[in-house]
């Protein structure tokens, strides 16, 4: 409904509980603002995998019958947003199927940039793929590979596939965990003591997975690193040479929960800078609050508020009871969408000058009608400020986003993006700050592709890349 | 899963829309917070009334296909909180019936104090009673009057029923709307300007239900006020001569959304005032940050922040993806219950003195919670501030509260409970600013009995009611 | 889909069974045949009752889990058939309620013939009616009785009704059985020994109930006598004075099971007898097969076969794999709707000269489907032979039937009926032979009225019991 | 819930017809009789394949929404029985995939008896199969070919699978129709005339399924060969050489509706004749009634009657009425799961002494209780007689049968049997007398090895396809 980029998956995977589905579930359970379209567990007892996924959100997949009939100590999870066109039950993950490698379970958390060009070669040679996703790719890659071992066969596929991933495979009786060379998607490894002293593993794309487990952060697993654990213990080994880092910073300015580590920094301790750096850069001297456009944009605005010294108010309320299908009657309500998410408390707007607090601008459609909403309960001036540079490029690592042509600032100036939210006044976090934001100022470990147009890989087929962004 | 005192209900009415079945649904959508178990609209186009209502979310009830086979230009509507036992259908409304009087549908929110009396005598004289809601009463009374119109019928009704109303009615082709002499339970009315320069009219229990339909708030319907609607246009009535005001002070405390108006006054502004005088009453000059417990506690944080001059941060973080089912592992996590909707921000929290305001304590268990939640996190001080005074006693206006023995604060001194819940500090709101916090510090129109003890009204039998506390 | 009389319900009681709820949804299961659209069970523990009803078949509406949580040694089910308009849940049965007699939870097979005007007086007196069923009324007047005891007040509520009921009553410790002094419903009582000699007490509409459950069939409730059996032990009695018999014969003709007694006699023999008989009076000399239309016609055309010593062959073969929903292409098939449930067996058909027996013809439009499918498959004659006489008059006594002008035989000759539905030839059971059928030529026990058109009772308003049968 | 053979599947296909999904869904809705667990549909508007599959009833599955969904001028569709363990979705038909090929669909009915074999060398070669059917192979196959055309890898997967097969596939925009060499399983082509003089073809397991859409049936397809239908026209050929023919005889004596042609001949004659054969070789002259055991014993009870001069009588009823899932109450009622389908006439069998007539006897427990209910109904002497010879045997070419240690006849004498089952006498059909019922003495083109034991192919893996049988 918002007017947001989308984070495409979590994942999570726990080795070593004797009741895995739970703690599994729980870990996506503290995951699902990474995807709320469909969700899915497999879990092996080390001999045989059992699956279970559909639509919807984690806690009506997984009813208490449900869990009780997914016995094991090694789990996967995954969940799922995705585009309108292909929310179907096929895609939902993990996918689980039995090859000449034994059984074996995928979830994945990214995008595969050469998926295409590899999925016309397997099927040349006789694949038949379930579904449209990506990740299938890989499964058909360790069963076509002439290496015996399945850890042999995953490092073979491994090499083959280009772009973003964080995946973790669940086989019989161990599991693989690995991340790109580049590490653009999160991938973060902790530990959960057991009674008896026994340990735990327990890997997930934000830490805020790990907490509700009761588990602790140890580190992430690194770019180009696969970890694999089974009844001898665990190994840590790199597949792949090490190469740019390219950590999605969107991870830092929206997709992640604030209570998180990811890439093992704080979420929160980002946002608030952003804020702060945001004041710095585009103060608004004449305005009497700073009021956040809830839920993301609270942390930055607490930040803006404290730097420039203006008091912070919670003039706009968030709806959290929504539901899927709306009924808008036909004498239509203006801006109806946004009236459904937010509302504004007029006694504190009435005849003040505001600063707005977002973390970003898609379309600006959204923008406006916030903007409007404000204005429209009295407002006498809206200084919108957006928590990071303009979104100019679409993403091919995993980000649901629109096209270029959609996307306002590549078609307009800043100033043709405030005249058309309406805006008395708009500033962007400079790209400069956003990297001070997340101390990546001296050591360019971050992609900023969506803010500047370069990607931090090359591609295969960047028109097939670009058709599949529908522009 | 919070422990907190409920709301059990809300109502609305709409008149003279086209498609009063959607007008009304969004009045529902808005109101959610004040009951999420079920939901019901019925619906009249001026001869027959159609009712539809289910347990559940009302987004999740109300189809577009459910809501196409509503027509009519009247409708009321009814979102209900219920406690675990009777959460059964036959207790859902509206109530739809036929009578000697016609076809009638009604909505209730509040709680009848002599509805045990009135029901035992209407089932001496044969009345079948269809559910245990005390709403029912009413419509029993208005069959078995011998009063000729149902207008007549309903003033006699009105007139024998004691407590807390806030009543809407449909009948074939009018509209009656009835708040008790009290005025406990709130009830605003508001026009919509429809194209063609028609007017529509709107009620609701607070007006951010009229923000999200485009309504414009006009009064609030007033204590011992019946207004009529129907072809002939508006008519308003005292059915009743005036009493001591009593409106609830929790709907500012917590119940209401801090967007709404309530008894004419902004909520939003009623608990930032709460938060200015606790910080008055009870500094916490060592404190590094003011921590809100989100969501009910931001607004009067906010005002305690700016008070004290404490810097305000977000250091819990709430989980909005909550669903019914939770599967504990059985090898248990610590304070799971609370972990599943909170969780910590470490890096804001590690070796921090920090004032956490919330708007209640009723038992102590979630406080303790949320407390060691917080030290566990790093905190190194944990001062505890209330927004309202200790609550003592059970409410019987249409408030779900414990017994009196559940409640730790008839039971424990202040000392005693800071022990309990293991803060460095506690201080709750003086009643004296609380009233200075709503503006009735002169005027005395509101009811505190949940704090003081001293009910407004007289009851006909106080152990019945007692009784139905489960005390 | 097949144009027949519908029965419209069957009742079960069940007193002295550990489990009573699992027999008596055993017992609705038997009787499954008497209405498929909802069924429904009050159980009771000696203290409380508790219902469960919804719309579907027994078996789909009784999952394991719901039965479980229906305890208690004595309950009450019914099953029922429905007219399209008014298949809602509120008209399920059993209907359960507390009154000022007590919980109160009552099934009925039947239709009261002053229900309406009952009605009225009830209203007029504050009666709220949940639904518009006729078994309503007697809930109701059993409140408003002055009477103290239930018993008493449910022999006066008893002479104040008239028309068809067979009634199993359940309130809290007791069960009360009771039959409208006509007789016009079946009611059978049986017994179930228990392990430990112990004696289970069983009612059904028909005795094929028995059969599944293991109970042994004892006598008929009694025309106009009431069954009370509680702690203190079984008690009969007459609440009325004795009346006419009237049972009802289309029980015997279609709508009991063939395996069951009704009225104390086997179905399955009077049918066979009516075949013979009819054999007798419209023989079809040149005829080399008798097929029977299935399942109804079997047992007829098997007494036919024998009579006329004409082989009787299984050429018409019914699909039992029948749901709710059918699409028919819109290049539509020729007499779809029968194709759905029927098949020729055109290698028995070919050429042949066959005798088709049925059980009656309400419409026509069905029989001359039949007709044409059996003549279309092959068949060089097709002799039409009906085992009861022509259908002239709808019936008040609880069988759905249509209006007199929709029934052929109320304004068709028989020849007209003969060319209307493309037989060679059409005979009926003459009355006097269908009365020698069940041996009734002597004791004058049954209702004919279907038709005859001589109603064994006076009707309060004859206008408004056509209206309900939409005339 | 009767000790009965099971088949399959059964398959249907339409070319040529605007609402082929509608046409098919009938079609598989007279052939519900060969599998009531799954159902499904794939239809081709000329590019695009869609499926929709399901558990469940075919009525159930396909509302007019879901039919409404799938245009198109070709559709195929199946409807499977599954044994327990394998109830999933993941095997439901048809199975429709995007290979190398193009777009393909499958419904199969028969086995593979070496699919296990051709299974292990695809998945050698990368091959990730969905499920754990052996129909999956066969699109492997086709994927793996290297054969550029659908039509040339389709020849060559179908020499490579061995045992019984009848498969109707669709791509984009034809279908082919093939049936294994032997012709184990049955499948007739039949037409449908359309408006505008065009012509639908329509293939189907059994002509049942044509007589329901107004179909006409033309011949089988043959043995061996393979029909290909698309915008040329329809193309005939034989795939491979002819072999020995090994019609099912078992088609003949259970699995197939009466009404049908199958094989090319009536099943019904099939079924007369093997009573009359029955009562030539095993007469019972003290009987006084032939009673068949509801459905499936009825044909061959009207031939024995005929031949033995001994009157047919439907002494045993049947409920058909019959849900999933059934409560036994724990004080147990003997031979309860036999009850609920069938239900004795007492006035009929009262000491009598009767033929029981029965299609087979597969482990004899259940046989048992029918002999025990008729004699506990009052039988004086029960003399049982089979339509076929005993079953030694079990079957690999589509037919669920237990393992032999199951069979009762594979381990006890005559005599033996006659005693386990309580019977005053037992006689089977012999072998001789089974083959001139379906006119089988001369030419020799069934097979009967469910009673020889002699199988008409060679296996790959005998030991393999046994434990596929669970012994």
């Amino acid at each position: 409904m918002f007017d947001k980029f989308h984070e495409e998956c979590g994942v999570v995977a726990i080795y070593g509980h004797p009741e895995a589905a739970n703690v599994a579930y729980l870990g996506l359970y503290a995951l699902q603002h990474r995807g709320q379209e469909s969700a899915g567990l497999a879990v092996s007892d080390g001999k045989t995998i059992q699956c279970h996924k559909d639509m919807g959100h984690v806690a009506d997949i997984f009813a208490p019958e449900v869990l009780g009939r997914l016995p094991g100590h090694m789990a996967i999870g995954h969940t799922r947003y995705s585009t309108a066109g292909d929310t179907v039950f096929r895609n939902a993950q993990p996918f689980a199927v039995t090859c000449n490698k034994g059984p074996l379970a995928v979830a994945h958390n990214g995008n595969l940039t050469n998926a295409a060009a590899l999925r016309r070669a397997l099927e040349a040679e006789g694949a038949i793929f379930q579904a449209s996703s990506d990740t299938e790719v890989i499964l058909h890659l360790v069963a076509h590979s002439r290496e015996r071992s399945l850890a042999d066969a995953l490092r073979e596929a491994l090499l083959e596939i280009e772009g973003a991933y964080s995946l973790v495979f669940l086989a019989g009786n161990r599991m693989f965990i690995a991340r790109d060379p580049h590490g653009f998607r999160p991938l973060a490894m902790g530990q959960l003591e057991l009674s008896g002293g026994k340990v735990c593993y327990v890997f997930a794309s934000e830490t805020c997975a790990f907490d509700l487990i009761g588990a602790v952060y140890m580190c992430d697993v690194e770019p180009g690193e696969m970890v694999i654990i089974g009844p001898e213990g665990m190994h840590r080994e790199h597949f792949a040479a090490p190469r740019n880092r390219a950590h999605c910073v969107f991870e830092h300015v929206y997709f992640s929960r604030p209570d998180s580590l990811v890439f093992g920094r704080s979420v929160q301790m980002s946002r608030e800078n952003m804020g702060r750096l945001l004041a710095k850069a585009h103060p608004a001297p004449s305005a009497e609050f700073v009021v956040p456009v809830p839920d993301s944009g609270v942390s930055a605005a607490i930040g803006f508020a404290e730097e420039a010294r203006i008091p912070f108010r919670q003039a706009l309320i968030r709806n959290h009871y929504v539901g899927r299908t709306f009924i808008e009657p036909s004498q239509a309500i203006r801006d109806f969408g946004v009236k459904l998410k937010l509302n504004p408390v007029r006694y504190l707007l009435k005849g003040k000058s505001v600063v707005l607090v977002d973390d970003s601008i898609v379309r600006g459609t959204t923008s406006r009608k916030i903007v409007r909403m404000v204005r429209n309960a009295g407002a006498r001036e809206v200084h919108l400020r957006i928590s990071c540079p303009p979104t100019l490029s679409p993403c091919f690592y995993g980000v649901d986003t629109p096209t270029k042509r959609e996307l306002i600032a590549a078609n307009q100036s800043i100033e043709e993006i405030r005249r058309f939210v309406e805006a008395d006044s708009l500033g962007y976090l400079p790209l400069a700050l956003l990297r001070q934001s997340v101390d990546d100022d001296q050591r360019f470990e971050y992609c900023y592709a969506c803010y500047t147009g370069d990607y931090p890989t090359e591609f295969v087929n960047i028109e097939e890349l670009m058709g599949g962004k529908r522009d």
